[in-house]
């Protein structure tokens, strides 16, 4: 088994439909060096781009440094910006103070777990900061992970973003380097009332090409927040919901209602004709609006998560409930289990493609439950719940 | 979610390396009614055929039928046979006796808990009996399935099986029927201490294509009997390594280490670097022996099954446990759920096609569990389990 440490993975080569998302927790490993992957397509969804990213072997640290950029990101950077710092350096700061805050509510609320750290560093730059708090009071798992990346994606990642397919401009260019950062969370409490929360914001760059000069540097944001309960309760899903739009109409009213919908969209489990859960918002590949915009935007998708999430906890995290009950949310669970390892991108790509397992499988809860052939009794608490999976509803 | 009911698929196309095996648990669906994948690949495996096999509907029936098979396919086959009745129609009879076996010997030493049926057929012939106990005193899901099935596979898949790959005899030929048989069944103890078993056994048949007369009709025969342990009784594992043994030893000396190594082969999680239990026999595409002897093998290899598992439930079922050991006992069924939900093509090109979601996942545990970063301490029980895993080991 791996011993090195290293983290999720939160960004998505530039690639055109369809797209390979490298979602949440997912770590890059030295793909390189471990194995050869190029000439075979690693998953279903990489139809364009065979090939993929190489980065360094991670090694475990002792302490957090103050970043993980390159001495070289921590300047200005060329896009235009009104800060003395680069989009890297805030994109960084800004998912380091959200891990440091999301992780301060979740003990204080938890009252008895502490988050366990894994702090790791790669040799040319970049590393990440792991917490896992599990079997606590009120949760049973909560994951929160912070990374940054520096990685090498083939040309013609790169000139498929550029919309430079099939084009002779770049046969002789090299591999484009690329930067990644993102923070990304799975939070799943004991009690069946109280909602698995998933959270995932990233930025992501690539470094004009040293051998095509003047070759446009390209950027994206991509992101979400989802809420996955076992049972409906109709304040919180509108509360949580309410959260996501406030946030999302600071910046441009056509954000909530296209991004709850690509969410509703991304969380379908295909076999089950089913969503994970009640959704939230979810985006991609963002980059087509002003680079300051987006980045107030998703600091204040990350910046919001606390107060989405934990007025619902402190509603229900010391609900009684029964047997039944504990197994429904079990049973759900299970559809979680069954998303990530089925459905996930960023899980799938890193299970085939040797990343760190733990990191990437974090996200799975600590237990989980299938029964043969399980149908909730029409008009029941459970049956409402998965009709909201099955048939996706607005919540405000 | 559907509501038809169906039953576990146990056939493979003949296709040459890299094989596509529809394993274990596998229901069929319409698919040429449903869903076109045929300009798609379908899952990472099928590399050479993207197209797919055809079936009706299921529909569920009261009563079992005395046979699944078409009353042509009731009497002496084309191929040698000194029996009366036809290669299939032994089959169904051999999996069916085997089913009604293990089922009671399961009913018998679990004691509490009874197997709920559900039986279906399609209108062209063909159909199965699924059989599930669920929480019973002994098992915690234990399923038992068998199925006949009639299809129509595309000409590319048949001319393949007989290396015609290419070649332009077949260039005007139809869609190649096709008949498949088989058993399929997983049972998931409750005590951490009584090991899980699989096993599956298959037939599998195409007919001469109506438009190439006096081409060969292909056959072969599949399947395996595996035991996956929380720990190791070396007692235990040597007396179901030695029936597998006694079973291959009667018919070639050749096939108990050929298939042991292919079973430590196909049951690899490869994102752990481990096998999901201790191994035991798994062939494919067994066709280069006298069809006689391989049903007889097959035959061997399913009425072995009672004598190499139950002595082990006895000897097991009862044994006193910890809340560590169930936790492990939970862990290791993390590791099934990982296997059949990543890499078992059974169930993934059946959650990929529109399979019936329940039969298919029937093979999942009752629960399963995943904690952080989880290492057994070195030397510990749970550490040998895990280290024969990583490294197969000669029982025998």
């Amino acid at each position: 088994m791996p011993s090195a440490l290293s983290s999720p993975l939160l960004l998505q080569p530039p690639i055109t439909a369809p797209t390979l998302n490298l979602s949440p927790l997912l770590p890059l490993r030295t793909l390189a060096t471990r194995r050869r992957i190029a000439t075979r397509p690693f998953s279903p969804f990489a139809v364009p781009i065979r090939a993929t990213v190489a980065i360094e072997k991670e090694t475990p640290e002792n302490e957090r440094p103050e970043t993980f950029l390159r001495s070289s990101d921590d300047v200005l950077s060329s896009s235009s910006s009104s800060s003395p710092l680069s989009v890297r350096a805030r994109f960084e700061k800004m998912i380091r103070e959200t891990q440091d805050e999301v992780c301060a509510a979740i003990e204080v609320a938890d009252g008895g777990g502490s988050f366990k750290e894994d702090v790791w560093s790669r040799p040319g730059g970049g590393g990440g900061i792991s917490r896992v708090l599990q079997d606590g009071a009120v949760w049973e798992k909560a994951g929160v992970n912070v990374s940054v990346v520096y990685g090498v994606m083939p040309p013609e990642a790169y000139r498929a973003a550029k919309g430079d397919v099939g084009g002779n401009s770049g046969a002789k260019a090299g591999p484009v380097p690329f930067f990644a950062a993102g923070i990304s969370s799975v939070l799943h409490p004991k009690n069946p009332f109280a909602p698995t929360l998933h959270f995932n914001y990233r930025y992501f760059e690539t470094d004009a090409p040293k051998d095509a000069p003047g070759a446009p540097r390209q950027w994206w944001f991509g992101g979400g927040t989802d809420l996955t309960p076992a049972y409906i309760f109709e304040e919180d899903v509108k509360h949580f919901h309410t959260v996501q739009k406030q946030a999302c109409d600071k910046f441009d009213p056509s954000f909530y209602p296209r991004f709850k919908k690509w969410c509703d969209d991304y969380f379908f489990i295909k076999h089950r004709g089913e969503r994970r859960g009640l959704g939230g918002i979810f985006f991609d590949d963002l980059n087509d609006y002003d680079q300051e915009m987006l980045l107030g935007f998703s600091t204040e998708c990350s910046k919001s998560v606390i107060r989405a999430y934990m007025p619902i906890i402190e509603r229900r995290k010391d609900t009684p409930f029964t047997e039944e009950h504990k197994a429904w949310q079990q049973l759900r669970r299970g559809r979680y289990v069954e998303f990530n390892l089925v459905y996930d991108r960023g899980t799938t790509f890193g299970l085939k493609t040797g990343g760190r397992i733990e990191s990437i499988l974090v996200s799975l809860p600590l237990t989980a439950r299938w029964e043969y052939d399980h149908k909730p009794e029409e008009g029941s608490e459970e049956w409402k719940l998965l009709d909201a999976c099955i048939n996706p509803k607005e919540w405000i």
